[in-house]
């Protein structure tokens, strides 16, 4: 029995258990570790090291896996929990777990944190970026840290999976970033993927949608703690990237989430907005909060280089030849519906079989994670094809 | 001959020269004086200036005007140009002017520019605002400035038409903030105004874009430079101002002026962003280029304050009783269809006759600024009613 089954087959029976019981399915963090990865863009990094984690059981002849790649924001944690008092499940728990649409009684679901994933701080996630202790400085890399893009995400997912023997896809599933990678995979290694799922993302790259990920990540630049990217870990640039972080999820949000949960009230009682220019409103101080919370673990060089690699994605539609269900929401004012139905339209122009489905919320493009469920059905016949 | 009719008519015989040759409409800047103003808040500013323009001529008994109230980064200046050799005319030069869709052979068209103008350094803006030295400490207001609303935007035009003897408005028209403006002078003065044409705008506040206007500003607030709004007029935070003009500038663009303009071109030949961090792509640069440019005439201070009196834009569109004409286009990033079209639907609710026009074009929220002219026949017969 090589490592790669003693592995899959040792997280099988850890899952079995706690479903058996029917308690939340608990995963370990696992660490894939290559002694050098070279980018598409042709550099060399020593010693990457990503996370990853699998839900479900892999089969003998390791044919029934699929991959669920992370959103900008994500983790490789796609579901169940990491300790059974964890606060919350992986994200899109609703969809992966035993008989769930991504049904883990039939498959084995793999996820991995990306390279310069955004939260290097948080525990939890286990990646290799500028803010990696270079080895042959001591030091963080930094802005001498190649440029990577999403083809370096897929080209790490597909060595963590030769790790493991796997030669063939059941399906890529991926939002928002994640989505950009399904669309990747299908085109870079079209043979082992036999369908994909993207899930709030259009595929070609855009430059309208460029330079607002660059509005994103603008405000580290402009805070003096940056630095040009040589930072002191010990004094980072945190408000600058609480700035950046508040605009990544304003934009990920919608209209009717802002409406009603924070309408203009302000953010204290008898501080009127409309008395004085530093009174201010609720809905700022809760995302204020909620960004500053989110810096705390995050990296700011790491999410300029995510933001870099997002720019650069540029998988062609119209070379996808695995069968694609995408998932799409109608107040997306990352990936609009147009663009979307654009990518749809060019796969589909080969003859490659593409379905739609929509689902609806209040929250704009997080509609595609927090109300995914939505969509379970459809995912599940799509999967059983 | 009071004042007012005076100065009405040497306008008017300036514009039927100009016109009479052929050539572009030349218009005179002036500027209105108020000794104070006190807010729609209660506080009371001394010595308000605003600068306004007029095209046409004002009729006898005074009942031809039509006031045109212009955008967030906009001025007095809709139409015709201030000297023959000015590089372009007026924004909406396209709609006003003799014998155009707002026709200055028939109307008198006046435009003012709003309290806190974005633009205070701009030679041809007069404008009130934190900038403003404070009679009674010789420096800039800074953020002792009261905060100023729609309202009061409102509120000074009328004091401009209170001063030229003008009673009634066939119609206020104007783009996006200048919207705001439309529908609140219905809200406000409901007895003045015959009709409203907003274009590009919706009613009644939104806590959304409330959020992202703030996202405009909050570079700004970042620039060490902005000192808590108490910089050095002669030492500004120009970085930071530039940063919030260019997310202007993006938020009111669209994906097929990004496309079509920039693609993913690199900024530098040789310098390719997928290469290093550092590299840049065109659209950032030519993004960067422009904010700069505008920043050179523009105020920080100015401009947060120009955000919270959009924040606080509240006209209820089921009070308004003026027949409206409301221009949209689908691409719009600001002012979302589908909130266009609630405001469309509240003010109908009334038995108040609503009618909408789609303009189209590659610049997203601009289209309603640069391609106005395609709904220039739908808002001449709608003036004609």
């Amino acid at each position: 029995m090589t490592l790669f089954v003693r592995m899959a087959v040792g997280i099988a029976l850890t899952l079995a258990a706690a479903s058996a019981q029917g308690q939340d399915l608990i995963v370990e963090k696992k660490t894939l570790e290559l002694p050098t990865y070279t980018t598409a863009g042709g550099a060399t990094i020593k010693g990457v090291k990503v996370g990853w984690e699998a839900y479900g059981q892999l089969n003998a002849d390791r044919s029934n896996a699929i991959l669920v790649t992370h959103f900008f924001s994500g983790t490789s944690h796609a579901a169940g929990k990491y300790k059974p008092e964890d606060r919350a499940p992986g994200y899109w728990d609703p969809i992966i777990g035993p008989g769930k649409a991504i049904d883990t009684n039939r498959y084995f679901v793999i996820s991995s944190d990306t390279l310069v994933n955004l939260s290097p701080k948080d525990p939890n996630v286990v990646t290799t970026g500028p803010a990696t202790i270079d080895p042959a400085t001591g030091k963080p890399y930094g802005l001498s840290f190649p440029v990577v893009s999403i083809r370096d995400f897929v080209n790490v997912q597909k060595a963590l999976l030769d790790s493991l023997g796997i030669r063939k896809l059941k399906a890529v599933v991926g939002a928002s970033m994640g989505a950009l990678q399904a669309y990747e995979w299908a085109v870079a290694y079209p043979e082992m993927v036999d369908r994909i799922v993207p899930v709030i993302g259009a595929a070609g790259g855009d430059a309208y949608l460029g330079a607002w990920v660059e509005v994103w990540g603008a405000p580290i630049r402009l805070d003096p703690k940056w630095k040009g990217g040589a930072y002191d870990p010990q004094d980072p640039p945190k408000e600058g990237l609480a700035a950046a972080l508040k605009v990544v999820t304003l934009h990920a949000q919608g209209p009717e989430w802002a409406a009603k949960n924070f309408g203009r009230s302000p953010a204290e009682e008898g501080k009127n907005p409309a008395a004085a220019l530093q009174n201010r409103f609720k809905l700022e101080a809760a995302l204020d909060a909620a960004s500053a919370a989110r810096a705390g673990v995050a990296d700011a060089n790491h999410m300029l280089y995510l933001v870099r690699a997002n720019q650069l994605a540029a998988a062609d539609p119209t070379k996808i030849k695995a069968p694609a269900l995408i998932v799409y929401t109608p107040t997306d004012q990352v990936f609009r519906q147009g663009w979307i139905e654009r990518t749809a339209a060019a796969i589909k122009a080969n003859g490659t079989p593409v379905e739609t489905v929509e689902i609806t919320g209040p929250n704009g493009h997080l509609n595609g994670v927090l109300h995914i469920a939505q969509a379970g059905a459809k995912i599940a016949e799509f999967l059983a094809k």
